[in-house]
């Protein structure tokens, strides 16, 4: 299915546009502005709307469009859909008070109009869609109320608004960026599955992240979670995992939630990674992000802080991941070149005498025998660098396996943070989530 | 056991002082230069040291001094202890070079001499004490490397100077202070027990945390940490749970950690509380030292985003805590009030229309048939502004029940979630770490 009318639409009218940035209508106009393509706004009450010319009717647009965005009130949906009969490929319904309000009547006619008019459609109920390369951004929440995070190479599908909005966030502080962001809604028509197929597909994402609460199709689902998988990471959030989340899941879009065991043991079958919570889902969306997954379960940890290390370890068996003890000879070697209250282990630790270079000594030696590396580097002590970040950069470059920080956040490391991220090294605030977001790289 | 020589010693004599800060008996001496109380340096080079009059021998020092910090090389402290027989009641020896690195016999001299000079020993190869309301600082870290948390009610005890540090960190994030902080390292004498049985006396502690890689006497840590805990919560995050982690944590201090299953099962059996991780311990703490704990595990959820309830609802579930449904007579009055839009249910789901005042609506109707609230407000609609700090704060001060905040961090959130921790009202990041919050305060 080619849903690049959606995301990469010629052609936009905003049926219930607004000269008023206080109205949805007008915040939506407004983000428009910024779209490179032609933009009709609908309003019977205007001639021209922040300074575009305004069509008082649908039938007075001078083209077919791609993409229909529409924000009038529920009841008024059908019949702008009919007046678009023949002259719109696809539509955004933002409107909410359909199923989620028990107005399922009006959802299912809504639905029926769009299969008969051959208009595909996104929602209803939902907030539609970003895209920072095609400059889309049908989001109705001005740019001062929530800021958008950067271009990148993370795309967002969520069934929820809030949560989509709350990843943006999240994914900002992340320090990584994003390519599309959908939310779909009461998905009458396009659910999460067609968008895998769409996503797959797309050159500008290497990883999807979704927010599911429900899926309208399990067999769809499957089949289009398990392509997508093996083409690109896919991780999944799925909500109302008990029997009272089920219940506020359907209020909130009035479609089922089915039980979370075998929805879970479905994905775990099918390979398709799963996130615990938000933060999870987070910090494996950085980690993907930034790195290429790899191959096998060896963790080498390298610290300057005794506990980091422990608690690291502790998680890796958490995560099954193996912490293997160094080679004899790698021992032996490192306990020549270093200091002996170093402790040359696995963990090994280089203590708060550390200095920059040792890193590179420990992983010059072990890299061939790891499968990824985590780092340790509390930048309290005089030993840690902004000089890291390049010795660092220098090793990434001569390898390929995955290397994650753990740099503990405070106004001394911020730099050295930065540095490392711009070389595509991603930082987590705590040895557990840095070990986290590890896992989702190896296999 | 009274340990007030080395929380509020009347004076202080420090082994191994010096004149540069980038020395560790530099820098130490420096955050010395704040305590009130009598402060005499040593060091057999110098006749003063930044401002103070130093003396080249232990013995020279006029009084019989209640702490000895001891910064001198490892070999040398059995020699200083000697020296101060009879002249120090406490003393933290901060050097290294111990058990940790195959020296037990030296430590097991430095044990002996203790015990025989009546010396009560901290440490070594530890960090010593921040107490911010005695003015007493004995990290060899400098402000500009490691910023203080502000004054509070939460006592930290570690056995890893890298964790206290990162709490430093994370506890100054989560926007809460500290009472007393310890890192006690190899533990030859005061150990994690000792501190308990101090902690559970002082007036400035309400809650503690403790990170723990391994246990001395275990008789001792059960009897302490219960009667503790029946005082105030002690939350204890135990490293070194599997097999490799107990081999690191051998390493880091040469105490043998002791299988973690059992330890587990023995502190839930005494009903001690156990953090999962470092965000876990800090989000328990912050929850704690906010609020007061209260009986009852029933929980109404609040909010203005569908999916992050669902989120709050499925953390409930994990957490044991019951989402229960809303009696049907206030239902009925609720929706009276409400636009038919509005769910509600639990989570009552105020949608992205919501206004401040409805938040008020609901508590004050459902205040007593629940025994904790999550309230999450979403700040990027319209209808969500500061004035909710004003109207949280003043429901709180007629309840005693605990509420917990999740906001999404944002630009435009930053102000209300000030004011609302400024109410002593904690806010979490995420729903699932507000619902973790919300545990640590309910039994």
């Amino acid at each position: 299915m080619n849903l690049e009318c959606f995301f990469n639409p010629r052609s936009i009218s905003l049926i219930g546009a607004s000269h008023s940035e206080r109205k949805l209508g007008g915040t939506i106009l407004k983000n428009l502005l910024k779209f490179r393509g032609r933009v009709y706004p609908v309003n019977p009450k205007y001639n021209d709307l922040m300074g575009l010319k305004a069509y008082r009717r649908v039938e007075e647009i001078p083209e077919i469009v791609d993409l229909s965005i529409i924000i009038r009130p529920a009841t008024e949906v059908p019949e702008i859909l009919v007046a678009q009969r023949d002259m719109v490929r696809c539509a955004i319904i933002i409107s909410a008070g359909f199923a989620e309000v028990g107005e399922s009547k009006l959802q299912d006619e809504v639905k029926r109009l769009g299969q008969e008019l051959g208009i595909r459609i996104l929602g209803p109920n939902c907030m539609g869609i970003y895209n920072p390369y095609g400059k889309l951004d049908t989001l109705f929440l001005p740019y001062e109320r929530l800021k958008r995070p950067k271009r990148g190479n993370i795309a967002v599908t969520s069934q929820s608004g809030a949560i989509l909005s709350y990843l943006f966030g999240a994914i900002r502080a992340a320090n990584v960026g994003i390519s599309r962001a959908v939310h779909y809604g009461n998905a009458i028509d396009i659910d999460e599955s067609d968008l895998y197929e769409y996503l797959m597909h797309d050159r500008d994402t290497d990883v999807v992240i979704s927010y599911i609460e429900s899926v309208g199709d399990g067999r769809k689902f499957i089949k289009n979670a398990t392509v997508l998988s093996e083409k690109k990471p896919l991780i999944i959030l799925k909500s109302g995992k008990g029997s009272r989340g089920e219940v506020a899941a359907y209020s909130h879009t009035g479609r089922l939630a089915g039980r979370y065991e075998v929805f879970s043991s479905i994905l775990r079958q099918f390979g398709i990674k799963e996130a615990l919570d938000l933060d999870d889902l987070t910090d494996k969306a950085k980690a993907l992000s930034l790195l290429r997954s790899s191959k096998g379960n060896r963790v080498l940890i390298i610290t300057n802080g005794g506990g980091s290390g422990v608690l690291a370890v502790d998680e890796c068996m958490r995560q099954d991941l193996e912490v293997t003890p160094l080679p004899e000879e790698k021992k032996e070697r490192l306990r020549e070149i270093f200091p002996d209250f170093y402790v040359v282990n696995n963990p090994v630790d280089l203590t708060a005498q550390v200095r920059d270079e040792d890193y590179l000594v420990v992983l010059k030696e072990l890299k061939d025998f790891y499968d990824g590396f985590i780092v340790i580097a509390l930048a309290n002590v005089l030993g840690i660098t902004e000089r890291l970040s390049e010795i660092i950069k220098n090793f990434k470059e001569d390898s390929q396996k995955p290397l994650i920080f753990h740099i503990d956040q405070s106004e001394i490391s911020r730099k050295l943070i930065a540095l490392l991220e711009r070389s595509r090294i991603p930082v987590y605030p705590s040895p557990e989530r840095a070990v986290r977001g590890l896992k989702a790289l190896l296999s």
